[in-house]
């Protein structure tokens, strides 16, 4: 009886912007919580106001020191901040080691910025329902911006960009040349792209290289031409540039219709993952159907093809078996 | 009707270990080809006898010139090997922008060894069955190891673990301390660590940060103790001695029991990733029940949660709608 009351408080609580039951919704949705159905059912009304922000980018370019002078810059702008750290599984830092937070201390104690750290453990899919989830409380929260910092480039980026209204890519100069930087397909998901630690040689080499990289791809009338700029993130030398480059990219969003598609695109991705999830459970269990490990097993030992075994697990779904 | 006959050819050319013939096998996996049922099918019954060995690590740390001093000495040793490059999608490269392949030349024109880079564009799940359909190919055409190499840190080289049969994660000096690496999420993955360009300044504090974050997770006894070696890929020194910790892993897997495990686990990421694949299919197409797609148009205008999209989902899955 406790707990089918305590998510209307909890949620309610939250959407008065206190921060402990902002922290105990995010997470439910860390736990993978049975009632997190229940909370989003309660949110679901009111997402939608906060703009979110992703930024990535390779480790060492700044991405923290960067996050943490954004929010400042926002915070004087008299914005509720929410910042969602995702760092990926580690057994041993939990997502808890030292780093980022540290830095992130800043802003530790100020009731209008919520920061958090969320691991990307045990849930396939890595992001895809976890982050939008957590987002939902932000926005419900009252945030006017909730930031999405990824540690990582690769498979992670791609992702973020789907969740991320607006996303920031930063750079750092000599942390790899152009090529590096196409591999690790950063190209095509910044919206605007910052060339942080630019007191340091090769910043001006690496914006220009970059410059190029993003000139070779061919843009319709009336699309956005991804900005690069320069900052020195630790001194603050740029950010405001960099806030209102971020501004005008919201404006751009809205004004065009592209802010429409992409949240569309991101609500897809949500909803696949919050069903594939649901199936993914009941494979696990005994269920209808021959589970998924005894399938396992025997495409494992060669006794049967992956699409053949694809096939009696959803056969086994729609109750054919 | 040729189509029907063209796979079981090119099947038995593939087996003969006909370098076009796997080409244009791999081609069919990177296109998600509807052919791809029949061809798995095929060569279904073949698969397990190459050993997958994963190699990853952050742009930078010599990646591909590892995996050719690796090639190079796995081709002394008389073993056939197929290299799977691993490329973030990107519209500008296709993947396909120099780099790696340019180094790997030496072996361009050996054939005893296979040559891919993939793309992981366009797939949701990433890797989760492009990579293992590759890896049954180049199993099928005798390759005695096939090499997964992959870009990047973070989601990716989780999946990268799953994948593998023995995960090399590579480290360079320099490229980011201790809490860096543990971010990074690198230190559940390894089997064996090498760090590479050791000739440099920081070799022996990057080891010893790495041996020491090693040394802090419990391990079972008779469990395996992730070695970390020093190699410069570039002049082969190390080489010798890493490839005898990979052998050493790959004789540990088979007595302990565990290369039985890993091979079950990715074959269940196998069949779970083709079973989604097939029902991202028929919920991206006007099937039976709502379309993903107005699903989402009215998650993203707040008037349905996500939980109950998914639901109304689901239900048209199993014709209840």
């Amino acid at each position: 009886m406790r707990r089918t009351q305590a998510v209307p408080d909890l949620v309610a609580r939250a959407r008065e912007g206190d921060p402990a039951a902002v922290a105990r919704l995010i997470t439910l949705v860390e736990d993978a919580s049975p009632l997190l159905r229940e909370v989003m059912a309660a949110l679901g009304g009111t997402a939608g106001r906060a703009h979110v922000l992703g930024i990535t980018g390779a480790p060492g370019v700044g991405k923290s020191t960067s996050t943490s002078a954004l929010v400042a810059g926002m915070r004087r702008a008299g914005r509720r901040v929410g910042v969602l750290a995702i760092d990926p599984s580690s057994p041993f830092s939990g997502g808890a080691l030292l780093g980022d937070r540290v830095r992130m201390g800043d802003h530790a104690l100020d009731r209008e910025v919520f920061i958090r750290s969320m691991g990307a453990r045990g849930h396939l899919g890595g992001l895809a329902w976890s982050t939008p989830h957590a987002v939902r409380v932000l926005d419900a929260a009252g945030c006017d911006v909730v930031i999405v910092e990824t540690v990582g480039v690769g498979q992670s980026e791609v992702e973020v960009a789907g969740l991320a209204d607006t996303t920031l890519v930063l750079l750092a100069p000599g942390m790899g040349d152009g090529i590096q930087a196409a591999k690790a397909g950063i190209l095509e998901i910044g919206d605007v792209y910052a060339v942080n630690k630019s007191d340091r040689e090769g910043a001006d080499r690496t914006r220009r290289e970059l410059r190029t990289m993003l000139g070779m791809g061919e843009r319709r009338d009336g699309a956005w031409r991804p900005p690069v700029l320069q900052t020195v993130a630790s001194t603050g030398e740029g950010i405001d540039e960099l806030l209102e480059e971020l501004d005008r990219h919201a404006a751009w969003l809205a004004e065009s219709g592209e802010l429409t598609r992409r949240r569309t695109l991101r609500a897809r991705g949500e909803v696949e993952a919050v069903a594939v999830a649901s199936l993914q459970e009941r494979w696990g269990s005994a269920g209808t159907g021959p589970g998924l490990d005894a399938l396992a097993e025997r495409v494992s030992r060669g006794d049967l093809d992956p699409y053949a075994a694809a096939d009696e697990l959803l056969d086994g779904l729609s109750g054919r078996d």
